[in-house]
């Protein structure tokens, strides 16, 4: 998840909220459990592969691709950079670290200083971009450059902050007429919570689905760190939407349990007085919630909470964390009328995609359902004395969803009122298995038939549910076919890493109008490894 | 000194030599000497005096003048910045040293880093010149301004680097539309080798002088560092040709004389296997001279020693550095015909001033014989051998000017050859004492007469020269008014140190085309301390 905005920023406020009234509750108890479960960064010394061209290329992403320059990486002290000269070198992967390199002056003594930029890009065309071009509202400061003055060479500079990126230009502004600057010895230290060396390679044989796994599996990597980002170039937080699909996708792979408990307990930790579990929350420089609330992440606590026990069987997690899943859920079943109507508030928006362009509230109806049918079953393991009142409005947001929100001649989940069908409410519906397997069956087959290929949602986590509600509507060949249209074609445009953004029918489409604020290794899309694992493993 | 260019830059090869293939001499005795004097440098905590508002006024230097801003620096905090927003702190004086500010976020979480741009300028119209439009080829590095990314707030900035400024400018590229960014507790340490609290103040009566006296203390003070340097903006380095100055209105004023004696020991200590000193040295990361060599700034080192023995006594120094003085003349006097005719090459050229509007030879000839007279004096101290040699060759030299450079009816000294009259050849003449006393005020009478008021030269280190000819020649009134019109100029349009380069004649003048890249505290304009104390005290 990460807040952004298309269309000229009309979707700006929805996830982009300001609550300065808020009181919170800091459970200290259960952020101490937080802070205990922080990992130690696992660092890798990585050198770069080569010494990258970047070239137009309109199949690339963005249009840019990077072909191996013919200056030698093993030369490159050689090649010296005076004014307005630079030199791009290529990690050969997608890194979240730091950088270092060794700089010194060749030619007559250093009569000036040397001035500097770095870039660090992600993809090629975020070298290329200026970022002066960048007028969009989320913030510059995201950027991935820098500038630099060195009075006294030689030095080994170290760049402090961690940046997220596959290519470094090295950027020359100003040396002297008198002398150059010579590079040596480019260190990237690329930092995780985990190693790819703790995953035994899969066997999968197909090898479109081979190469989407293994990149899911390298996003999902430099996505954990010390919490499980969104996103490491933007906006390296912890939102609990992305955490849902990262917690679900690392315990078919990495299995560190440590870094979603940690993760669980922060949001657990950090709730309204009221009991609303907050969108994300930062954990520098103190441990703090943003005010930034959506209905449907909300619901999601319980359903972390239920994907963990279920997966470690952990009481002593469950029996902390219910509570603030308890509170979460009864604050968001007052939003439910007599007759079993989930009513949307705007102070309090369900987010389901980025995109407004459709109506979310049967998608919405939908996703508290799917949240209530798992946190029953660990109210059940609690024994709450109330499963059954939960229970029965369960059944009736079931009822509702079934009588007033079903066109059975459509075979679709229409909007009440405008009869609008959209692809989010079958998707989320058959997710949340309100109809029987047949139905949901029919249902997706219609929607394949009317719908796709799918528009209008721009973000791979929208994509995911589509593909895992055909899987549970027992269409897995149509699943696969949407992951390889989707997931494979990020691949053929050179993706490392899957991205935050992408619209199969429109591959210029940026949500920022620039590539350098885009974030191209994002959380919501490393799920490809847990569809795979899970509905095609064996 | 420093090497700039006017009129596009034909002067650019002049001070800006590239000789590779010179062997040096490291004497290591007299560089661990030069080590051992290296000062400890003073301190002081400036706090900004307020927020200034840089507003257009062409009587001002560059067109734009500094004046109080409604806003109380005392309320700094209270003016947070977004995306766009800046402000600009007044330290009140010009300062040298190094900055740090606590800064803050104001508003729901950081939820993006703070992207930050921070100009330290020396003039009012450096806050207002951009970067981007500084197409010079003086090297661009110079031009103080940083661009900083901060990831968690609240954080204390320590600037790493050292600035010469009065203004400073915070200006936020981005925040986020959810929060801004709060200063506070901004403060400029100061440093310099030496502080006004060891100087009494002066009893100037004549108010104009007294200004003028006061801010050539202060312009003085800002150069001397662990060396003395140019400029402390542009380019922070020991040249020659201002220690000379430097040192002499150090000893009207601090009377630093380990730094004096450390920058001396520094060029006796580096010199060519030939003996040729360099125009000019650096001291980071080790101790190197640059491989640039100008002939009038090699024969100064014989007249520092001079100075430096005149004023102390010192018989250790004159001891340690007379072999390379001798060395260096010994060199120079080879460009001496039999006719005692200096023959300037190429290779090793004669400043005397940037401009190149002029021929120089004349000047050259006398620079080598005010340099021969004090060198004579040194050699007669050291009793050595060769002194009548010397006095001979010093005689033929002046012998040969006097009768084929001087023009008794002009009362003027001609180029031989073309009999281009200029005012450098009557002002070196003069300083050389070539000619007698009654000649000399005629000299510089008819210079005054015909050349006045003077046009072509651009720097206050020719305006010294003429100044101290004027005192020289009997002309203390004409001294005096030159002085008025020149660094009281200066003053009238703004200046709180004296600047590197100055046209009365044409005051949008600037060798580089934008005052960013130009020093306003350079050291050769240091020297109205040394001519009032040396000419009018008492």
């Amino acid at each position: 998840m990460d807040c952004f905005s298309i269309n000229g920023g009309k979707n700006m406020a929805f996830t982009f909220q300001i609550n300065n009234d808020v009181v919170w509750n800091h459970d200290e108890k259960l952020l101490a459990k937080a802070e205990r479960n922080t990992p130690k960064l696992i660092q890798t010394t990585i050198q770069p592969a080569a010494i990258a061209e970047i070239i137009a290329d309109e199949k690339s992403v963005n249009g840019f691709k990077s072909v191996v320059s013919e200056k030698n990486i093993a030369q490159l002290p050689d090649y010296t950079l005076g004014r307005d000269e630079k030199i791009a070198l290529d990690l050969g992967d997608h890194y979240v670290g730091k950088f270092t390199i060794d700089i010194d002056s060749v030619g007559s003594p250093m009569d000036a200083p040397l001035y500097l930029r770095l870039k660090f890009a992600e993809v090629p065309a975020e070298i290329v971009a200026e970022a002066a071009d960048y007028d969009g509202w989320l913030s510059r400061s995201w950027i991935q450059e820098e500038f630099v003055h060195l009075d006294v060479l030689p030095t080994t500079l170290e760049m402090p902050r961690r940046y997220s990126c596959r290519y470094i230009e090295l950027s020359v502004i100003d040396t002297s007429p008198k002398w150059k600057a010579s590079f040596s010895n480019p260190i990237f230290m690329a930092e995780s919570s985990v190693s790819m060396e703790q995953l035994p390679k899969p066997v999968i044989e197909d090898k479109e689905l081979e190469a989407i796994y293994t990149i899911s599996v390298k996003t999902l990597q430099d996505c954990m760190q010390t919490v499980f980002e969104d996103g490491p170039k933007r906006d390296r937080r912890l939102w609990i939407g992305d955490l849902r699909l990262q917690a679900l996708a690392n315990y078919a792979t990495f299995d560190d349990l440590a870094l979603t408990k940690r993760c669980m307990y922060l949001f657990g930790g950090m709730t309204t007085e009221e009991g609303k579990i907050p969108a994300n929350v930062f954990t520098e420089p103190n441990l703090t919630p943003d005010d930034t609330f959506l209905f449907d992440y909300s619901l999601f606590f319980a359903t972390i909470l239920f994907d963990y026990v279920q997966h470690t069987q952990d009481e002593t997690v469950l029996q902390d964390l219910y509570p603030a899943a308890k509170k979460g859920m009864d604050l968001a079943l007052r939003q439910v009328d007599e007759a079993g109507r989930l009513v949307l508030t705007e102070d309090w928006p369900v987010f389901i995609d980025w995109s407004n362009d459709f109506d979310k509230a049967t998608a919405g109806q939908a996703v508290i359902i799917y949240a209530m049918k798992r946190f029953i079953q660990l109210a059940e393991k609690m024994q709450d004395s109330q499963v059954k009142h939960y229970q029965a409005l369960c059944q009736q947001l079931e009822e509702f969803a079934r009588t007033t929100l079903y066109d059975a001649e459509k075979k679709q989940f229409v909007i009440e009122g405008s009869g609008e069908v959209n692809v989010a409410s079958q998707v989320w519906m058959v997710l949340a298995e309100v109809m029987d397997a047949k139905t949901n069956q029919e249902i997706m087959e219609t929607t394949i038939k009317e719908q796709f290929p799918i528009t209008g949602f721009g973000t791979p986590y929208m994509y995911h549910h589509v593909v895992e509600a055909l899987f549970v509507a027992g269409l897995p060949e149509a699943a696969v076919q949407l992951m390889k249209d989707y997931w494979g074609k990020m691949i053929s445009m050179g993706a490392d890493t899957f991205w935050e953004a992408f619209k199969p029918e429109d591959l210029d489409f940026s949500p920022y109008g620039s590539p350098i604020i885009s974030s191209y290794c994002h959380a919501w899309s490393c799920t490809p490894a847990y569809l795979i694992k899970k509905y095609l493993a064996g």
